[in-house]
């Protein structure tokens, strides 16, 4: 018997995987989207340990080709069930240059993968959900989503306008049921690649747990609908932050 | 045998009482901080009500008094037991006015409300909460706080006041174990007094239930120490919000 | 005699047309580059009026395609003299939807016209600007780049795009001596298209006078570099503003 | 014969001195307003030096007494002539401590020297310029008014506390041609204190020169009032922003 669908756009061995194991043991099957099913074993791995009936399953799909990601949504839909909750998970490549050394292209993809791609999905399911008077999308994102940067210009010009989409969804459809957030990661996340970025200097004290930032969007997605978060800011105890 | 303790400053017949019933109902022994018990009333039959082991008790203090709050307080660990976690629920009058008719008197009095009487309930809970390295001071605010108003000037002059101070303890204390957290209410409260100013126009749907807000004050209390959220809005699903 | 050019990208009967005038009265060439001289003619019109000496130039070019902008500022620089100041004035057009009526193809526009063109702008005169340790670049924007819109979210997107962009260019490169700064029009302008679109509520008390806007540009480009802004808000006297 | 008024509320000998230089240079009468005439020496020697018809004159006022800035401004307006631009450059001792060290009286005392005393001077000099449609109140503030601190708490919960009364009167006022500024000053001024500050590290370059803040004041000022800025951020090229 089917549950509560949870689809993550996105899935691989960071975030994403603490993700499909929160929403697993809580009751919803999981549906990854992602490239390839090789970027998310981990993920399937975890989402299977963490309930015995939960029946999760790999969907094909490219952020940067909207199309496909709505193909993957919609077979989502008739192979498992109503899409509960979805969580756009993805990032383009974090890549540090000055602001003059950007590409058209490289322009162009970044806004593929983080506001065309993310659109895509939010076009996908939450038809659905208005009709069904509810549903939530989430969106994972940061702070660049509020700062221009000198060292990761595409970042945050992909991350501005994921919260510009983010928030002109929640405006327009939180009155329909849908609850739609913006959870900005004000922290890096303690992951392999984080690991190895640190290196020496690495000390989980100071990173975000993905298990502990997946839980704080499955409390986010607890509240009740007269007491709705639309942008949530999410930092481990030892941060030192300024906004 | 005695429960974590529960300590809120303003306990009337809105949000302060459900605040009360929720985290009575999630194990907290509840202390109850106002000026007369009269105004408690609502506030301790619900508690009272929520579970049936709890221990709610009336302790007097007035939020004008910093000192009356600090002994107030001293009373609860003594009398009580340790507090896992206060929320500041005091507000001012919410007075209309122009900028200009403001008096100097009015001025000291909400700062003295929003913002001495909060540092003196933090004050008096968060040493020994730095020291078990563990527990929560949540201060109830508003988008008053972002905005300054020609209507309602004083409201916003405190509420900057009672951010900056929160956000102040907390970029101090997280640090140290403890959440410290803004909760902006970005809406009306469906309370008696609201519904009498709305009259005909009164409809709960565009309101945000004090039952939800103290579910979503409970949800922001759970988050992991890694995942901590610092500022937290809240609206209805109806709200028409700027920002 | 050459003067030091202002460009201006985008130049029609509004504000363009404003500054052409403005900076042409204050000692500069005026270069306009827009998709057709038609466009100019009341820019090139006001720039020639504005002072006798005045050399006012119009290019050719299409901010959807960055390198016609590329071309059309090298030719400026070849053809002119230095550019001294490029304003990106281009802004999509103000189309009115709700989210989910987006296309794909209108938000690449919308990128590609208020991120991508004012990018190759950018591109086309930091470098000499960086050289000479001299120049300014602003952009156009509105209050649309803080805030999602359920009405108008193709807008919104690309302003937010532009705001990243800006913010990045003015961190990277204000160290090098160069001025750049995103002016947010926290307002409606007393343009011809608005004095349609309020018909009978039409009040030029309520809209920003593009002259007085031109001149608040100016003002901004006098500021010395020890003291600059890199946003500047502007909006009329009568605006009831939230932030 | 008397020249409109540029008043100074805190005009010691860093940023007060420039702005009276600057408005003295400019065709203003100059009044001074501090505790005492000898922090205001450097002041007026240089706005006297500024410009050969300047009146410059001293009044007598504590910030933490209201009553007497509202006699120093009544003298002013009677003795000399009617104020166009009046500037509260007040600011609270910068104390560092945490959070936790404040004293309630401290608190009381940066409220009243940031909120109280510039309200005190609002209300002195706003229904003359209302009655006038004329006239200016700018506020020197600082990046503090946006973020609450760990080190300098009573700094930020002051100049929280002075935005928000400034958005407030501008809020209420601007629509009677009355131009209400927050100064940000996003950095650290070349003024004595910080070359001692500073050290050997001490960089002018790295500093906003008090000379060009008060051309940036200036420039403010002349801003035509259907394009105003209602805060203005300031910073010098060098300054390593984030917001």
């Amino acid at each position: 018997m089917s549950q509560p669908v949870c689809a993550i756009v996105g899935a691989g061995d960071g975030l994403g995987r603490a993700l499909a194991a929160k929403f697993a043991s809580q009751g919803f099957d999981i549906a990854l989207i992602s490239r390839s099913e090789a970027n998310c074993v981990a993920a399937i791995k975890d989402a299977t340990a963490a309930a015995a009936r939960t029946n999760v399953q790999f969907f094909s799909a490219d952020a940067t080709q909207p199309e496909t990601i709505e193909e993957a949504l919609a077979c989502i839909a008739e192979d498992m069930s109503e899409i509960d909750i979805l969580i756009y998970n993805v990032r383009g490549e974090f890549t540090a240059c000055e602001p003059l050394e950007m590409s058209y292209t490289a322009l162009e993809d970044i806004f593929r993968v983080e506001v065309i791609g993310a659109f895509a999905a939010a076009k996908s399911v939450l038809p659905a959900m208005i009709r069904r008077s509810r549903g939530s999308l989430f969106v994972s994102s940061a702070t660049a989503a509020f700062r221009g940067s000198r060292t990761h210009p595409l970042y945050a010009i992909g991350k501005f306008g994921l919260r510009a989409l983010s928030q002109s969804l929640a405006k327009a459809y939180a009155k329909d049921g849908v609850h739609i957030v913006h959870m900005r990661l004000d922290c890096d996340l303690d992951v392999p690649l984080m690991r190895d970025a640190y290196g020496d200097s690495y000390d989980p004290e100071k990173l975000a747990n993905p298990a502990d930032v997946a839980e704080a969007y499955w409390l986010t997605h607890l509240q009740p609908k007269s007491a709705w978060s639309n942008e949530v800011e999410l930092r481990p105890y030892t941060e030192l932050w300024t906004y």
